[in-house]
């Protein structure tokens, strides 16, 4: 097996990248914050001082960062490390991007002979340290195919969704949907709530019923329903109320781009962003319970 | 066995009613609509030619009517029906009506000595017709042992959701996320295929991810993905998109009572009335759908 | 001048009362707060220890109460006190309450052969001092000719709106808009602010423009912008947060029973129900400015 | 007085240049659109080929583009007409587009040594016709004095909005409260009317109560209440809803930068959207009334 330049240690980035090495790949690790690359260093991984030592004589290439801006001006333009990266390698962007940002960065890819792939993934900070992430790609099938035995090193399910940037619309579909049906399982929880019902009563008529969701299913928002869910650890841990309004914020990038009108998404970014401006931001996005208690 | 009574015999008591009659309970039935009560009297059940009628002799009842006014107009006052049920028998109230409509009869059921249970469905037709429906039970726990064969007769999951009322409230709640999670789907569908998605492939990868739900389970309102589904006969059958307006309403008047804040829900509502407006109310519930295309 | 019986002393009732005083009115004054009614009886009225004794032997009746249940309990049925006042004499209901509620309310007067009209106002507290409120009313145009002069001595206008009920509608119609263009303000007001803009020249910019409204005009929401505003003062003093939710209620029962979809109302509801959760609801309801700012 | 060079003459920059010339300034005006040119020339200014040949020796440059990618791509980089632009020089950036943008269309200017002013305007064709539109301007209040005579032969009211950008941004304010009050009109007119009123008499009262706001005084959306508004027009002419929901769209984006929550805003966006996908969107704004009839 080839090295892996692995560039973006993040709470994503650092246990998917530990769980490549897991899983035998030698690995090339850079990121600005030095003590998670001395972290993995000392797990086996080989420490690079900036990105473009990082992808020197590699053929694969992952990058796990922020956001757009971060991701257009790593890999674009005239001193864009796509240009130091060798044709016919495979890039897999693990962001979670723009639609057109993922776009412009597979244009240049492909310009230079190199098969990149955008793999946004879901199942947060617990699933990357599982190993049990979702990948939602984007590109050529058969880039796919190629990267797909580093994919099941890092995750359990790896879907096609289409062709470039196809990846980033599935996520942002995804995102929106599950902010939606948090937020309306936390105001039916509450409602519920103050007419009489006991907590756990309700949450499991409706898992069982018509309502059932994901939410309901693994990650109920009210405190003590399930124990190992962050609404019964003070909404600590789990995925932050700020990375979900970023991903509804791709959202109404993205309608704004087809002009597609998505209410519901468009009322759960507002209602996210009253949070974030109570400072919760940093809570798991259940958190958004707390609007509808007193 | 002893004789039920069953007092109406609309799109979903009639299949309710029948399915008693094939697992061996006499009835006595009556609605306003003659051709019902004929279509079950040839089936075996005996018919009434008003509702007093129905109930003189029997000790178990049931009600399946279209709304509160409909359910307080019958029961209550010095003229209702609840005067002419015997103490001690059972009465299973199954419409969607408001809780504190519930509260009231089951007020005068409890001060005439008479076992009333609030027990509203879902399931919609296909699931009374299969005898698949659920139940959701307000109501004393030992008036619900007393009913379960009956229930079980007619439905599958049988949920005791608390006292006098909670079988309403847990049914709005339900019914206002599943609401919610229609939108939600349709309007991510639509922002998806508008930016190059493939239906069938976007509607997978959600219902595999954390955007999954019932409605991707079982219901997607994308024409095509589903065979089987309303989306798939052009919105014909399943639950009218007027009935959903009609619970996303009591679900309205329920957080009025509570002044609880349920802005999905009420977002919902305001949609599903646009609907109205465009004349499809008597469409399945999915064609919400419609309002994301062009 | 006939005497007045007036009905209910609360923070409107109490100078409504007061300005007929000042006009050479004489009244008949009952609350159930004993200390307002000994308030108006120190200063000419002669106070009633109920309202039957307050309404023997006038022809003009005024009622002023919090809501749809205390004005049907009080007026109707056989014990009500329509019974008591005489064929003949003028009813001027100003509480704010269900359309539906007024029509019942209506019904049973003119069956009694009394004129009644269904007079909400607007304006607040300081209005109601000030003698300038706006009277928005509904009913037989003759009966409001009767009532101009005593509707005059506490209001600056006064709106025929329509058949029985249409005042109540009218003026859930207003507070609609009115809470709408308060949410709309403050989330720009905010919008521009956190976007680099002075409050005041923004304000005034939006004021003379497109956007101009009554808020922007007289009651806006940014701190320090007018400093006769309730902003001003800690959002002390004004038209309650709650009120203006359970005007907000009252249009969305109103919507219910024409199936009206308004999405902004409905939004407007549950962002006021949001900050009744925050215990804002006793500060003037520009307090809703607070929701969009640290 | 000097040439002023006028780029960009769609249904705006058209009358606006018309009423310059009617003023007496001596234009070279450019379009894509060559008959847009022709008209011009026809009535006295010089057409130029291009927007170099336009700018060549002029020591006023206004410009009014559709969008901010046009924006940028006329002005900015090492082709942009800037560099073409004489040191000195002021230039009107009229378009109404991103903050962001103008921010960087500033910047650039600066550093060239030009008075740039972005100066977003409101009043639609009808004020660009007569010659009353609204300036909302952002840039050095030194600019804005030296600007003060040719803003005033194109408006009525010049408002220095503040820094760079402010113009922009106290447009987008502006015209989200303009498009949230009109949807909220709307609605509630719909409300009253279901519930028995007279439109125009609802419209009145509203109009005169604390629900007034420039709809109701200038812009009726209920057909037939202002004979000259659009609505008695069957919603042709004045401000296309494809416009307003541009406009909404780049409130969106501020709100984003901030991370702002706008719940009214969004909603209006998303009300707009769904117009747009009925085919309404040539049709004036006020066309959303359509959306709350049958």
């Amino acid at each position: 097996m080839s090295d892996i330049a692995f560039i973006g240690l993040g709470h994503m980035g650092l246990p998917m990248a530990r769980n490549l090495l897991k899983a035998g790949y030698r690995l090339r690790v850079h990121d600005l914050v030095r003590s998670a690359v001395d972290e993995l260093a000392a797990e086996g991984a080989t420490s690079a001082t900036d990105a473009r030592e990082a992808v020197a004589g590699t053929a694969v290439v992952i990058t796990m960062l922020p956001a757009s801006r971060h991701v257009e001006g790593l890999l674009l333009g005239e001193d864009g490390l796509l240009q130091a990266i060798a044709p016919g390698s495979l890039v897999l962007e693990c962001s979670t991007i723009a639609p057109e940002s993922a776009r412009k960065v597979h244009a240049e890819a492909r310009a230079r002979g190199i098969d990149l792939l955008d793999a946004p993934v879901s199942g947060g900070t617990a699933g990357a340290a599982a190993g049990t992430l979702t990948f939602m790609v984007g590109g050529e099938a058969a880039a796919l195919e190629r990267a797909r035995p580093i994919f099941e090193a890092m995750g359990k399910n790896i879907f096609h969704a289409g062709p470039d940037g196809a990846g980033q619309v599935a996520k942002v579909c995804n995102n929106q949907v599950l902010a939606v049906q948090m937020i309306a399982t936390a105001e039916s929880m509450a409602l519920g709530v103050a007419n009489g019902l006991d907590p756990a009563v309700l949450a499991e008529i409706m898992r069982q019923s018509s309502g059932g969701n994901w939410v309901l299913e693994r990650y109920n928002p009210w405190p003590g329903v399930m124990p190992n869910a962050p609404a019964s650890r003070e909404y600590e841990g789990g995925f932050m109320a700020e990375l979900m309004a970023k991903d509804l914020g791709l959202a109404q990038e993205t309608a704004q781009n087809s002009l597609s009108s998505t209410p519901m998404g468009a009322l759960a970014l507002q209602l996210y962003r009253l949070l974030l401006k109570q400072g919760q931001g940093r809570k798991d996005f259940s958190v958004v319970q707390k609007l509808f208690v007193e």
